[in-house]
C-alpha cells in the first residue's frame, strides 16, 4: 500500500485550526511559502524513503548481534539521508546549528515521518528530547561538543528513565552515579525500555540518564540527570575509547519491531552531570511536555496511516450490492456503513491533528512571543493541552487502527496486508511517555489548578467564541453549535465538580480521571473540526466531517458527565477476594 | 499467568441472568448438580490442559510441512484428551452419540475453553457447525458414517465458504461441483481462511463446502452444500484412499497462531451433496446462528482472559502512592483509576456473558420447549439476540483486551507478558462468521422486521419488567432504574426511526446500523447486569458492577441516538477525490 503524505491537510490544519498565523511576528522566516515547501519536502521524504522500508522493519526488526544492535534493513541508510537532508535540525536554535523554525512546523513534518514509519520516527524523536535537555540545562562543554552533533543528526540521543521496578514511579529508581573525584561521575545500574538505545546508524549515541548520587535524599528529590556517551569525547569533540555502557538485550515487542528497545547496562560508565544536582526530575519534565506532544502526533500519524490503508482497500475491494447505487458488485466504499466509518476515522484524525498542532503553536508562542502576557497565556494553554494531545490522540490512534483492520475484513487479520502492523504499532502510544492514565491524573491533579483555574477557563472562553461563530454561520453549521455547546457545558460541569472534589476527596476525583480526559478531549476535538469548517476556504468535506463528528461524538459528551462524577463509593469497597482472587 | 476458569460466574450467569431454569422441563437431566459438575470439570480441563499450551501455540504456531499441517506443540494430544473426556458431544443428540444437554451449558463450557486457548477452541467450534449441518440436513449415510465420528471427536469438521473474491459476498463464489455420474460430485476450486482445514490430531477431517453445480442459477440461489472428507469412507465407515483435497498454504496471521488457517485446494475431490440442491446457503444459515453465538462467547472469553491477566498484574505490581491508603509503594489495584478500569472491564464481561448465555437458552427453548408458543417466542429472541451476542461481545473482547494491555503499562507491550497475545487473538472475533458490520445490517435489515416487529417489542417488554423490579428494589439500585429506562427509551426511539426509514430510505437506515447495534447492545448489557444484581443471592459485587456500568455506559446511551438517526446526507456526497485520493 502506498502512503500519501497528508501535506494539504497539515497545511490546512496549521493555518485554519492551529492559528499558525499567530507565529508570524516571532518566526518571520516561517512564511507561507516556507511552510509549504518544508511540508512538501518532508512529505516526499516520508513517502519515498521511509514508507517503503516500514514493512521490512516490522518483519526483520532490529537485531542484537555480538553485543551491538544491527538496525532493521535500510534503516541506517535512511537515517543518514534523513540527517543529511536537515530533518533533525528544523526547530533547533541557530546557536547550535538548527534552522530556528517553529516547533509546530516540526510536529507537522514529524507526523508524516511517524505515519510513514513509526519505528524509524522514534529515533529522531528521542534525539529531540536530548537536544532540548542540553539546550536548556547543558554545560558549555555539552553545548559545544554534543549539541551540534545531535542537531545535525550525526549522533543520536536517548532518554534512560525506566528501571524494572520504576516505570511510572520514578521515585523508585536505583541507578547510582558516584563522583569519580575528577569532576565526573561513574554510573552503575540497569535501565529498561530504552528506545534506540543502540544502533549502527551513527558513530556515537548520547545517553541522558536519571540516577541517584550517594547520600542524596530519597524519592524524586534525590535524582539527578547525567550524560553518558557511547563513545567518550574530549573537549575538542574528538572521539576516544568506548564507554562502559552495554546492551543487555532487546525486547520482543508487540509492534515497532524496527525500533530497538534496549536493556542498557551502565557498568561503571563515565558520566557528566546535566543541570543541577538533585534537579534531574525537574529537568526531565522540561523535555517531557515536548515528548508527550510528539507521542500525541504519533497517535495522529498511525491513525492517518491506518485510515489511508483502509480507504484504499475500500476503493479496490468489491463485495455485495450498494444500497445507494444498486450496482453489483460494489466497492466497499459504496456501502453506507463502511463509508460512515471511514468519515468518522477521518474526523477523529483531523481533530487529533488540530489538538496536537494547537499545542505546538502554544509552545512556540510560550517560547518566542514578544510580550510577556502572550507568553504566559500560551504557556498555560500548552500545559493544559499536552495531556489531552498525548492521551486523546493516542487513544484515537488505537481506535482508528482497529477500525482499519475491521474494514479489511478477513484480509485485515493477515499480516501481509499491513493493516495489522498499524494495529500492533499503535498500541504502544497510549503507554509510553507517561501512560494515558498518568496523563489523566496530570490533567486533574496539576493542570486544572494552573493559574487558579485560568488555563481551563481560557480554553472554554475560546471554545465559546467558536460556538458563537457557528451560530452565525451558514444554516448547515448551526445545529452543530448546539452540540458543541452542550458538550462544553458538560465539560464545565465536570470541571467544576472535579475542582471541588480535588480539594477534599482526591480519590473521588481520581476515579473519574480517565473519563474526564475523554470528555474534555472529545469536546476540544469538536472545537478543532468547527474551526476547520468555519475557515473561509474550507471545502465541503470540512462541514461533513464536523457534522458526522457532532452527531457521533459530541452528542455523547453530556452523557459522559455521569462517569466523571461517579466517585469512588462503588470501587473503594471492592476486594480482590470479591473478584474471585484468593 | 495462571488462568482461573470462571466457574462460579458462569453458574451464576446461567441461573440468575440467562434463566437457565426455564429449561428444566425440556432438559430434566440438566439439573443443578449436573450443571455444577459439568462446569467444574470443564474448568479443570481448560485451566490445567489447555491454558498451559496457549503461549506455545502462539509462539510456534501450526506449521505446513510437506503438504500437511503439523499442529502447534501439545495441541494434538490435548485435542485427543478433549474428545476422550466427552467435551465434543455435550449438546449433540443421543441419536448420534451425544449427551443431549442444553446448548446453553455447552456455550458456558466452551467459553472457558476459548478463554484458556482460543486457537485450540476453534477446532471443536468448527466441528459443532458440521455436526449441526449433518444432523439437520445429512443423508442416512452422513448420519451413520460421519456424524457419530464428529460427535465423539474422533474426526473434526470444517466449513469451507470463503474464496478470494467471495468473503461477505457468498453470491460471488465459483467453486464447482460437477456430477460424477455415480450419484456423487467432483469438487474443483479454491477456498481460503479455512480454520483447522488440516491438522494431525485426528485420522480424518470432514469438510463441508459451498459450491455451484453446472447450469445452476447465478448468485446465492445456485449454491449447494457438499461434504468432502480428507480420507474417503465407505458405507460401513471404513477409511480408504485419500481424497483430492490439498492444503495450498497457511496464512500468517495477527493472532490465533495455534489455529491453522488454510488455503484449501479441491482438485477433483469426491464430494456428496448435503441437503437439497441449490439450498446450500439456506442450509449454511441454519448453522450460522449457532456459529455466531459461539464467536460471541469467544469475545466474552478473550475479555475474561485479558481481565484476569490485568487483575493479577494489578495485584502484583507496586508503583506509586495510593490516594486511598497513602501507602507507598502501592499495588496498581489500589489506584482509583486502575480499579475503576478493572471494574468496568468486569462489568462488560458479565454483560456479554449474560447476552450470550441468554441467546443460548433461547435457542434451547426454541428447539425443545414443549409448547409451540414458547418455541416460537424463543426462536424470535434467539434470532434477535444473535447479531448482538456476536458483535457486541466481540467488540467488548477487543476493547477489554486493549485495556488489559494498558493496565500492564510498558510490560503489556512485551510479548513475554502475555497480554499482547490476547490483544492480537481478540482482533479476529469482530471479523469472522460475518463481520460486525454484517451483524448490524442483519439486525436492522432482517431482525427488526421479525414477526412484524414483535421480536424487538417482546425484548423491550422484558427489559421494562426488570426496570420495574429495580424501582421496587433496595435504594442503592433505584437510580439505576432511571439510567436503564432512559437507555431503553432511546432504544425504542432508534428502533422506531429505523423501522420507518427501512421502508423508504434504506441507505439512511444502513448508515446508522453499527451505531444502532451498539446502542441496543449497551442497553441489553445493562439489563443483564440488572438481572444479576436483582438475584436473591447476589453478592455486593453485582450491585457495584451494575452501578459502574450504569454511570459509565448506560448514561451515554441516550446520546447515541443522534448517531443512529444521522442518515446518509453527509456521506452520500463524499467522493474519494474529496478525501484526497486521485
Amino acid at each position: 500500500m502506498t502512503f500519501r503524505a497528508p501535506v494539504r491537510d497539515l497545511a490546512f490544519a496549521l493555518r485554519h485550526v492551529a492559528d499558525f498565523g499567530r507565529l508570524a511576528d516571532a518566526y518571520p522566516e516561517a512564511d507561507a511559502d516556507t511552510v509549504d515547501a518544508v511540508l512538501e519536502a518532508a512529505g516526499v521524504f516520508a513517502s519515498e524513503v521511509l514508507a517503503p522500508i516500514n514493512r521490512q522493519g516490522d518483519l526483520v526488526g532490529a537485531k542484537l548481534e555480538n553485543g551491538v544492535v544491527r538496525s532493521a534493513p535500510g534503516f541506517a541508510d535512511a537515517y543518514k539521508a534523513f540527517a543529511e537532508a536537515g530533518w533533525t535540525s528544523l526547530a533547533a536554535s541557530p546557536d547550535h546549528g538548527g534552522q530556528g523554525l517553529p516547533k509546530a512546523l516540526e510536529i507537522a513534518t514529524l507526523e508524516m515521518v511517524q505515519a510513514a514509519n513509526m519505528a524509524f520516527g522514534l529515533c529522531p524523536m528521542l534525539s529531540l528530547g536530548a537536544i532540548e535537555a542540553l539546550a536548556l540545562h547543558g554545560t558549555d562543554r555539552h553545548k559545544s561538543v554534543f549539541l551540534p552533533k545531535l542537531v545535525s543528526g550525526e549522533w543520536t540521543g536517548t532518554m534512560n528513565l525506566t528501571e524494572p521496578q520504576a516505570g511510572s514511579d520514578l521515585a523508585a529508581l536505583t541507578t547510582m552515579a558516584t563522583p569519580d573525584g575528577q569532576g565526573g561521575y561513574t554510573l552503575s545500574g540497569q535501565k529498561i525500555f530504552i528506545t534506540w538505545g543502540d544502533h549502527d546508524a551513527t558513530d556515537n549515541i548520547v545517553h541522558l540518564v536519571l540516577a541517584r548520587t550517594p547520600d542524596a535524599p530519597p524519592g524524586v528529590k534525590g535524582i539527578s540527570l547525567f550524560l553518558a556517551s557511547k563513545v567518550l569525547v574530549d573537549d575538542e569533540g574528538k572521539m576516544g575509547a568506548g564507554n562502559d555502557v552495554r546492551v543487555g538485550g532487546l525486547e520482543h515487542k508487540l509492534g515497532i519491531h524496527g525500533s530497538p528497545t534496549c536493556v542498557m547496562l551502565f557498568e561503571g560508565a563515565k558520566a557528566e552531570l546535566v543541570g543541577k544536582l538533585h534537579q534531574g526530575v525537574a529537568h526531565m519534565f522540561t523535555m517531557m511536555n515536548a515528548a508527550r506532544l510528539q507521542v500525541g502526533a504519533q497517535g495522529t500519524a498511525i491513525a492517518e496511516r491506518a485510515y489511508q490503508q483502509a480507504l484504499n482497500f475500500s476503493l479496490e475491494r468489491v463485495q455485495g450490492r450498494s444500497a445507494w447505487t444498486g450496482a453489483y458488485p460494489s466497492r466497499l466504499f459504496d456501502h453506507p456503513d463502511v463509508r460512515r466509518t471511514l468519515l468518522l476515522m477521518k474526523a477523529k484524525i483531523e481533530a487529533a491533528r488540530g489538538i496536537c498542532l494547537s499545542t505546538a503553536v502554544a509552545a512556540d508562542l510560550a517560547h518566542a512571543a514578544a510580550d510577556e502576557e502572550t507568553r504566559a497565556a500560551a504557556k498555560l494553554r500548552e500545559e493544559l493541552l499536552t495531556p489531552i494531545a498525548k492521551a486523546w490522540s493516542t487513544d484515537v490512534g488505537v481506535e482508528v487502527a482497529s477500525l482499519g483492520v475491521q474494514i479489511h475484513g478477513g484480509m485485515g487479520f493477515i499480516e501481509e496486508t499491513g493493516a495489522a502492523q498499524h494495529y500492533r504499532d499503535a498500541r504502544i502510544t497510549p503507554i509510553y511517555e507517561g501512560t494515558n492514565g498518568i496523563q489523566a491524573i496530570d490533567l486533574i491533579g496539576r493542570k486544572l489548578g494552573l493559574a487558579d483555574g485560568q488555563a481551563v477557563a481560557d480554553l472554554m472562553d475560546d471554545i465559546r467564541d467558536t460556538i458563537e461563530a457557528l451560530k452565525a454561520a451558514e444554516a448547515s453549521l448551526t445545529p452543530v453549535a448546539s452540540r458543541l455547546e452542550a458538550a462544553l457545558n458538560a465539560a464545565a460541569s465536570a470541571t467544576a465538580w472535579l475542582v471541588e472534589r480535588r480539594a477534599r476527596a482526591m480519590p473521588d476525583a481520581l476515579s473519574g480521571a480517565t473519563a474526564y480526559l475523554k470528555l474534555l478531549g472529545d469536546t476540544v476535538g469538536g472545537w478543532m473540526l468547527a474551526k476547520g469548517a468555519l475557515a473561509p476556504e474550507a471545502e465541503a468535506l470540512r462541514g461533513q466531517l464536523l457534522r458526522v463528528y457532532a452527531e457521533s461524538v459530541l452528542a455523547q459528551v453530556p452523557g459522559q458527565l455521569a462517569a466523571v462524577t461517579l466517585g469512588d463509593a462503588d470501587i473503594v469497597a471492592v476486594t480482590p477476594e470479591a473478584l474471585g482472587v484468593h
